[in-house]
C-alpha cells in the first residue's frame, strides 16, 4: 500500500474520524473485490494504471463475463482476457455483448473509453507461424495505448526483408521480436535498433526446439545489449511490457 | 547502415562527387575499425549513442588496453569493460592509466567526458551474495547516464525491509532487480511498480538452483505483468537495458 | 514390524502356545490382504493412523469400489481415492453408493465415522488454475482430521491480497502454499508464517514453467527458512503431510 | 506485520501520543537494523521464535563476527553460520571468541543461552559420504532446542542396519532422511514411520547423479506419504524443519 | 559373421567348388531376407537363439502378419510383436489366426514348439499401475524359455508385503525389479537379492517424474550393487536380458 | 545482396539512368514480395539456386496453393511444400491440380521442368519407423537434382545388412543416415565411406529416448569424423544439406 | 533376513534355549558391527558371497585400512576400495602392508585367499580415454572370480578392429562395454554377442556428451536386445554385475 | 573392409596361392596396428584419404610422440593431435623434433609431404573468444588441402562487419561458422550463401549459454536451409567435414 494513502488514513486516526477499528479493518480489504471465484485486484490499475487482465485458459464464459463485468464498472481502462478459442469468445459474447475478439490472438476484449495511440511499438516477427503470438503482443500494446506497427515473416534466412525496414526499427521507441527456431531474430534487430528490443520466444519448431526452449536460450544469450526476454509463446507479456516503456517514452 | 546515410552516398554517386568504386569499397568498410584481434564497431555508437562494450574476460590486459585506447580516441562516451578482476585492473591501468576500476563489479571503465544523470533506475538485489551482479548493473546504468538508487539485501523472506522502500518502487523510472535462488523478489517487485521491471537471475543457491537455472524459469514464469528478464548473473545486460529505457523515458 | 508385537509373538512362541511353523507364517502374512489385483496394507492404518489411499487414475470403477469395500471392512477411518473424473465417481456410486465426491479436487471419499477436525491447516493458492491441487490438499487434510482455512487467489502479484490474511498465516500450525508460475508465493509466505510451509508447485504456467518445473525449482530454492516441497500437481501429498504435522501439533 | 502490533500503533495515533509522521516511520523502520553491508531482521526472531540464519559461504570473517555481535546482542537464541570451513572459523574466532565450531557440519555458532532440548528429531543418513548434510541437521534442528537422535549408514544395500532402528522411527516427532545416490532411504523409512519425513537429496554420487538431481526427483517421488523434500545437500533447512514440527508437536 | 561360416566359405573357394563372384556374392546375401518393407534377420536366431522381435508400434496388421510369416516358416522359436492394442491384435488373428495375445502386456505372439521352462525369472512391481510393463517382462521372459514367478504390488511404503517373499528373491537366478515413481524398490530388491537384478523404471508418476525419468535416474543411482538398469516402459527389454541371463544359469 | 548488383545499381544512379529515391526503393523491394500473409523470398532461388520451401504445417490449403502459384509462376525450379498430410494433399490438389504428392515423406511438390538427376547420395534408415523422415531426405535431394539411394532397415543390431552395401557406401557422394533410439547407425556408416555423413536423428524410441534426444546426442558426438548433424526428425533438412554437397560435387 | 536362519532362531525360543530378550536383542544386531564412522554390513557376503566394497573417494587413509582389517578378519573373498589415487594407497599401505593397487583402476584390494578364475568376462572398450573405467570393470570381475578377456581400443569408427575380435564376443558368458562419446559399441557387440552386454557409458567426449549424458542415452536406447546399463564411469558396477552372471553360467 | 580388396584375396585362395587358414587370419589381423597402449586404424587412410587424427587430451607425450612416429611411418599425410597445451607440445617436440605446433588451436602437427590447397573453405567467427575453435577448424581443413579463408570477429551484433564480407560467403564452397552465446551467425550466414554451412557451436557465453547448449541448440534449429552441426567446441570436427566437402568439390 503506497504511503500517501498511509498517511491519510492514519490522519483521519488521529483526527478521531475514523475509529481503530474501521481503520484495522479498511487497512485489510480495500484493495480488492472478492467474487467467491477470484479476488480481482482494483488496486492495481492505481498501481499501473491498467486493470487486472484475465487469464482466460482455464475459465469458463460465465467466469470471465462476470470478471468483465465488475472490472468494467469499476474501471474506463482496457479490459482483456487472453487464451479464448472462438467457442468461448461466442458464449462469453452472449453473456456480454459488448466484448470484442481477435481471432489470430485469441483475445476477448472490452477497448478503453477514447482510446488513443501514441508512441511507437514495433512488432516483428521471423515467420507465418508466429503469428498468434506476435498479434497477442501488438493488440496488447494497442490496448493499453501504443501506436503499433506490425512487420512480419521477416526471418534472417533472408536478411534483405529485414533490411527493407530499417528506418521503423531505428524509429521505434521498443521493439518486440517474436520467434521460433533459433529465434536470431532478436539478436540481429538488436544489433540494428537504438531502443530497448523485448524478445519473445516461440514454441516453434522442429524436434530440439524443445518446445520453445531453444529460442528462449537464444534470445537470453543474445550477443546483442539492450534485448530482454519473456516467456515462451507469452505475447501478452512482451506486449505489456512493450506498452509500459512507450509509455514512459511518450510521457 | 541507416537510410539517411545511404541516400546522401547515393546521391554523391549521382552527383558525381563520389566514383562507383570508391563508393562499393565505403559501404563496406566505413562502419567498423580492423584493429588485428578484433573489429571495432565505431557505427554503434550512432545506432545505440553508446560505444562497444567490452567482455574482458578471455581478453589480456593490452588488448583491452588497446581496445580503449581506439574508442577512446574516437568516442567521448564512457568506455567500460565488465569481468575485469583486480589483477587485470592493475595491468591495465599501467598501460592506460586514466582507467577507473569498481572491485565489486570488476569493471574497468573510463566515465564519459561531462557525465550526468538523469531519470531514475532503482536497483534492487535479494541478498549479499548478489551484490557483484547488482553492482555491475548499477555502475553500468550510471555511466550510461542513469541516476541509480540501490537497494540491496531486501529478499522476500524478510518482507518488511523490502516495503519499506515502496515509495522508490513507485518512482522509479526503471527497476533491475537481481536474486539468486528462487528468485521471487522480481514478481514481488513486479506487483508493487508502475515501471518495468528487468529481473537478473544469479547463479547463488544451493544444489538444486542448478546454477542460476532456478531464479531464471522462476523470473521468466513471473506472475507480475511488466517484468522482463536477461541472462543469469547478466548485471551488464540488465543495467545496459535499463538504461535505455531510462533514457527514453529522460527525453 | 514394531517391536511390541514381535515381542508378543515371541513370547507366545517361547510359553508354546504358538508352533514356530505358524510364527513363521504369521510374520509373513498378518500385515496386508490380498484381493487378487492389489496387496491391500492394512498395517499402514497402524502406522499411520490412516488407511491405505487409492491413487484412482489407473483404476477401473470395479476395483475402485472393491478396495473401497475391503478397507472399509477393516476400517472406520477416513477412505480416500483421488484422480478420478465425474465419470468414474458415477460408476463407483453405483457399486458403492455410500461414497461421497468432490468435483473441484476430484476425489472419491467415505468420511471416517464421527469426524472430528483440530488443529488448524492454511492452504493457500495463487491462482484460480490452482484449484483443483489446493482443494486436493484441503480436503485430503480435513479427511484426516484437521480444521481447514482455504485463502485462494493470492498470488504475489497483487501483494495486499495475501496481507490481508496475516493473522490467519501467523495462526496456523502448518500452511500448504499451492501456487503455479513461478511459485513465488511459498517463499513469501515463509517469510510470514511461523509454522512450517508445505510448498506445492502445479504445472499451471507459460512455456517456460515446462510443466511446473520453474514452480517446483522455486520453491526448493525458496530463501525462506521452514518451506518444504512435494511433487508438482501433488495437492494430496501435501494435505497428507499437512495433517500429519498439525496431528502431532494438536496432541 | 502482526495484527496485534498494527492495532497497538494505531491506537497510540488515535490517542495522540504518537504523531502521525513518527507512526509512519515507525512502520517503515522498527524491524531491521541496517548494518551496511547487510539489513538484519530482527523481527524474524518475533514470527519464527528464532533469528536470522547466516549463510556464511561467500562472506568475510569480518562480516560473520560483526553480524553475530549485532544479532546476539538482540537475542539470546542460538545463533548460526553455516557452510564456514576450518580456516574460516579461525578467523571468526579470534574475533568473537565466545563462537564454537562444529567441522563436519561446517557450523559456526553459539548456542542459546540455556537451551533445553525437548521432542524427539531422528536424523538418518544412507552412507558415510551423506555425514556433513547430515549433521548440518542434526546441528541445527539441536541449536533450536531439538532432542536429536543421530542413526547413520543405514543404506538400503543393507536393509537390516535400518530394521534395527524401527522402535526409533516410530517414536520420532519427526525424522530427517539424508541420502545421495539414488536416495531410497527416504521412501523406506516413509513407509515405516508415522511421523512426517523431511528428505534432504545429497550431491553424493556417480555421474548420473548429475550432482543430487537423481535423489533430488527419487525423494520428490516417493511412493511413501508424508514425505516432504527440501533442497540438494541443504542440511540446515532439513534441520529448521524438523525443529519447527518438533516445537509445534512439543507445545 | 561368425568364424566358422567364413572358414567353410573359403575352403569351398580354395577347392573351386565355389567362383569367387558367387562367394563375394554370398558374403553379402546370405544372412537376411528383404521383403519389402523389412529386412528379416534370420541370422539372428544362429546369434542369439532366438528370431527378430518385431516392435508393433507403428505397423500395420498386415506388416505384422507377414512378418509373423515369414518368420515362422524359418523358426521354430517363439515369436513375438510388442506395443500391439486390442484392435491390431483382431486384425491380425484375421491374418494369422495362429497367434495368441496378451491384453495387459499388449503383446501378440506364437509360442515356440514345445516351449519348456527353466530357471528361475522372479519379475516383482511396485504398484498395479506398473503392471503393463511387468507383464510384457514376464511374458517374454516365459517365451524365451524361462521359468517366471510374478510378485506384483509390492512397493516400498509397505516393506512387509515385500519381506514376506525373501525366499524367492533369495532363489531366483535374476530379477526383473518394474517401478515407477522413485523406482526405490530396485535397490531394496538388490540389497536381498544374490542374482543380478534388471531395473526397468516405468512412466507412473506425479508431474517430477519427468515421464519415468526419476525412476530411471533413481535405478542408474542405485546403492545396491549389481543393479542395472533398461528403458524407461521397456518391459520388453527387461524380459529378454533376464530370459538372457536366465538360460546361461540354466545350461 | 550480392556485390555484382549492388555495383550496377551504383552505376546506374552514377550514370543519371536512376533516380536518388528510385534507386533507395529498389534497393529495399525488389527481393522479396509480399503477398498478405507471407513474404516470398524470390532472391533466394539466386543465392541458392532453389526457390522457397513451404513448412506445410500451419498453414492452409489455399495458402499453400496460392504460394505456389505465385512460386511456380517465377521459378522453374522444384517447388516443395512439407508436412502435409493426405487431406491437406486433396485439398490443395482442388486448388492446383498440378501438384504431386509423396505419403511417406508427407511433401506435395511440383518438380523442376526436366528435372535431371547426378551426382550420387545414399539414404540409409536403421528401422522402418524411420521411413517417413528417411524419405522426407530422399525426395528432397531428389527434387534438388540428386541421384538417390535408398537403404532401409540396416540398423546396428544386424550389422550384416549394413556391411552388404559397402560398396554404395563407398562410392557416395554424400550419406544421410537416419536412425532412432540410440543412433548408432551414423557413427557405423561414418567408418566406412569417404564421403561427408548427415545424420538426422527421429524421435521413434522407448521413453528414454526423449522425443530423439538420445539419437541428436548420439549424432553430435560420433566418433566417426565427417559426421555432421541437424535437427531431430527433419529429413528435409538432411535431403537438402545432401543435394547442395552433391551438386558442389557434381559441377 | 532370510527364512532359514528366522526358523531357526525362533525354534531355539520354542526350545527354551533362547529368552525372548535375547532373541529380541539378536534380531537387531547379528547382521552388521558399528565401528563408529561406519556399519559393516558382513550380513552381505551371505546373501551376495561376496563383503561390503569400500567406496574410497571421501574416505581417509585410517578408515579404509580399518574397514580393510575389519572385513579382512571376517572374510577370506576379496576385498576392494574403488576410487583411490596413488597418494590414498601410499598412505594406506602404510598402516596395512598386505594391500595391493592397480593405478589404472584405482583401486587397493586384497584378493581372496586362492581366488581361481572361471567362466569367461569379456570387457571392450572403445578408445584409450575409457581405460581406467575398463580396468575398473576388469578388475573387480576377477577379483570376484571371473576370467577375464580385455579388448581396449576398438571404436565403431574403424569396425574391422572389432569384428576381429568376433569369437571372443561370441564365446564370453557375459561382456562389458565401456565407451564415451556415442557410446555405439554397445549396440554393436549386442548385435554380435549371445550373451547379454552390459553397458557402461563413459564421460569421455566433446561438450555435447554433457559428461556422459550421451553415451548413457544412447546406451539405454540401444537397438540391440540384450544390453543393459549402469552409471556413468561405474566400471565397478558393471563389472559387478558381470561377475554375478559369469558366476551363475558357472555353476 | 572394401569389396575390390576381398575380391583379390578370395582370387588369391581360389588360385590355391593363399592357404584358407592365413587367409583367415589376414582378413581379421591386416586392418590395424596394435602398439600396446591403442590400436592404429591405417586402413583409415584408404577409406578416408586422410590418416588418423590423435585426440591429446588425454595422452602423454610419450604415447603422442609413438603414435605420431607409426602413423608417419605410413603415410605421408599430415598427421594431426588435438587439445594440446604448449607444455605438451614442449614435451612432444623435444622425442620428435619436427612436428609443429600452432597456440591458438592447440594443435600439434606434421603437414603432409608437398601440401597443395585447393577449393575455398571460409571460416567464419561470432567473436574473439571463438578464436580457438575457429582456428582449430581453419588449421584442420587446411593440413587436410583445403585453402581456407578466415573471417573472424563478425557477429550478428554489428551486421555490417559481416555484409562486409559477401563476396567471399558467396564464393566459398563451404563455410564453418564458429559461434558461442546464441550461435545467430550460423543462420544469417546460411541465409546468404550458396555452399552447405557447418555451425561450430561454442562454450563462451554467460550462465543460460550452459556450457554451449544454447548456441548448440539454435544452429540445429537454424531457420536457413543447409546448415548442419557438428559438437561443441569441436573445431576439429568442423574443419575435417569442411575438407571432406570442399575436397569433392574440388575433384
Amino acid at each position: 500500500m503506497d504511503n500517501g494513502r498511509l498517511k491519510q488514513l492514519l490522519q483521519q486516526v488521529a483526527d478521531g474520524r475514523l475509529p481503530v477499528a474501521e481503520a484495522t479493518e479498511q487497512l485489510r480489504h480495500i484493495d480488492y473485490e472478492d467474487i467467491g471465484f477470484a479476488k480481482l485486484d482494483h488496486q492495481r490499475e492505481l498501481r499501473r494504471g491498467f486493470p487486472e487482465v484475465v487469464y482466460g485458459a482455464g475459465k469458463s464464459a460465465e467466469q470471465i463475463a462476470a470478471i468483465f463485468e465488475r472490472l468494467h464498472a469499476k474501471s474506463r481502462r482496457s479490459i482483456i482476457a487472453t487464451r479464448c478459442d472462438a467457442d468461448k469468445y461466442a458464449a462469453v459474447a452472449q453473456l456480454a455483448p459488448q466484448v470484442e475478439y481477435n481471432a489470430t490472438a485469441r483475445m476477448i476484449y472490452i477497448p478503453a473509453e477514447g482510446l488513443r495511440s501514441s508512441g511507437l511499438v514495433a512488432v516483428l516477427c521471423a515467420g507465418t507461424s508466429d503469428l498468434p503470438v506476435a498479434e497477442e503482443a501488438a493488440l496488447t500494446a494497442e490496448l493499453m495505448g501504443a501506436r503499433v506497427e506490425r512487420v512480419y515473416d521477416v526471418g534472417v534466412a533472408g536478411l534483405h526483408r529485414l533490411l527493407a525496414h530499417q528506418r521503423l526499427i531505428a524509429e521505434a521507441r521498443v521493439l518486440v521480436v517474436v520467434a521460433g527456431m533459433e529465434g536470431a531474430l532478436a539478436s540481429v534487430v538488436g544489433g540494428m535498433a537504438a531502443a530497448p528490443v523485448i524478445a519473445v520466444p516461440t514454441s516453434i519448431g522442429y524436434g530440439a526446439s524443445f518446445e520453445g526452449l531453444a529460442a528462449l536460450l537464444s534470445m537470453l544469450n543474445s550477443c546483442s545489449s539492450g534485448v530482454v526476454t519473456v516467456n515462451i509463446d507469452n505475447g501478452f507479456g512482451g506486449g505489456y511490457a512493450a506498452a509500459l516503456i512507450n509509455r514512459q517514452s511518450a510521457c
